[in-house]
């Protein structure tokens, strides 16, 4: 059994879980980390949602193997289809992106109407929506597929003219049915935020779960009496299914930092 | 041993790889064809070579169980990297993409310069390049990847200011380089063809290597006293290792045609 001073897991299809990663270890400095990116299969957006499971039990595997004591699914399509799975079947607290940025959604909308813009395979689990009206029945959800937001962060094609026409392309719509919040349901599209806040005005609050979701990691340590004692000195540690070349590379961006030892896993 | 009545494999990372399957049936109707499209872990072109012969290998494995007669790898990224460790392993004869539309692209160009686009992987491999100058040493080559062009594609978005603006993004510098002829190294470039047509002008021949792959599987099966005999009623087959409900609905606007009987298989 892993104990208080066991690393914090976290999984995601590729880099963009990298964005949590970032928020838990700002706001959690004395936890140690290990972060795994299923690159060999990204992205998880498009693929179905047995697929999906199947990763995240691959993934979780080898981070349990690594006695993790707590699995933070970083990742909203693998949180969106493989929650429940997950939960099944470790032993381990496994926390997903979904619920919390539904909250906070529910907390800041004024005029009960939500937007959610995800991968299409996220959208269409509809796991958003039923986190959404779960906590608040009355409230109105538009729900938007935006497939081309993750190519084109990676592109890092985030300002000028093509990102603009494509977040008109799939914001105008939502902007016209009057939502004041909008969840960013992918770990990706916080580095497209400029483009979609002007495009959605700056009345509609963007939301994004990274800060959120590292907020329910420590209050589910501390309500399991498992956070890391204050003067532990924390390792971090990166994890990848392909080229750790390219992902030190792509991460070091996510980051803001060089990112060493990233070592390759296969499953 | 598998004999001449036997079918033709045939695989790619996705969907993409039907418009070399739909340019084999047409030529060679008496063929039977299995098609297999490894959709759960598409795409291969954002992954690195090592990752996409691991896959190659195992695509290769599930149609060798059906006895296929010859092989034909219809992914650009897999024919880069993949070609010869699949020969190496297998006892059919194994056919790329790569070789036939680099064939033709030296024998169109009047001004010895040639273009080529492709995947980040595909690129990357220099695989399109090693072939063009292995035929045609004192060729020019400027080669392009355009990861964009593939999410253009599957998004059904091949017309209109935005794959247009895309476009010229990645083609203006290649326009400027003044080559007249263009190979589209990836299956999926075909249905953006008007648009990267108009931005390359109608002095710049397109090159789509389906057509091309399909006469050397034909002179390949001659070679080797291998085709079917011409009464021959073929059969059409195809398997996934994702959604076979996705593959019907996105494959069929590839085929012209309803798709029945999408098996699905893992590895």
């Amino acid at each position: 059994m892993p104990d208080a001073e066991a690393a914090i897991g976290i999984f995601d299809s590729g880099v963009g879980g990298l964005t949590v990663f970032r928020a838990i270890k700002r706001r959690l400095p004395a936890e140690s980390l290990i972060y795994l990116g299923d690159t060999a299969r990204v992205p998880y957006g498009s693929k179905s949602g047995a697929a999906v499971t199947r990763y995240a039990l691959a993934c979780a595997e080898v981070l349990l193997k690594q006695d993790v004591k707590l699995l933070v699914v970083a990742c909203n399509t693998a949180s969106a289809h493989a929650l429940d799975a997950l939960r099944d079947e470790l032993d381990v607290p496994v926390l997903g992106v979904i619920e919390p940025g539904a909250r906070v959604a529910v907390e800041r909308t004024r005029v009960e109407t939500v937007g959610v813009i995800g991968t299409v395979s996220t959208i269409r689990s509809a796991a958003y929506q039923d986190a959404l009206t779960a906590l608040a029945p009355t409230l109105r959800v538009h729900a938007k597929a935006c497939p081309l937001f993750v190519p084109l962060a990676e592109e890092g094609w985030t300002e000028g003219c093509i990102p603009e026409a494509i977040a008109h392309a799939y914001l105008d719509e939502l902007k016209e049915s009057g939502v004041d919040a909008l969840v960013l349901g992918c770990t990706h599209y916080p580095l497209l935020k400029p483009v979609i806040g002007n495009v959605m005005g700056p009345e509609v609050e963007l939301i994004d779960s990274a800060e959120t979701t590292a907020s329910v990691v420590e209050a589910t340590l501390e309500g399991i009496g498992f956070s890391a004692p204050s003067g532990n000195i924390p390792s971090f540690r990166y994890k990848v299914t392909d080229s750790p070349e390219a992902f030190a590379e792509v991460g070091a961006r996510f980051l803001g930092h060089p990112i060493d030892d990233v070592e390759w896993v296969d499953f």
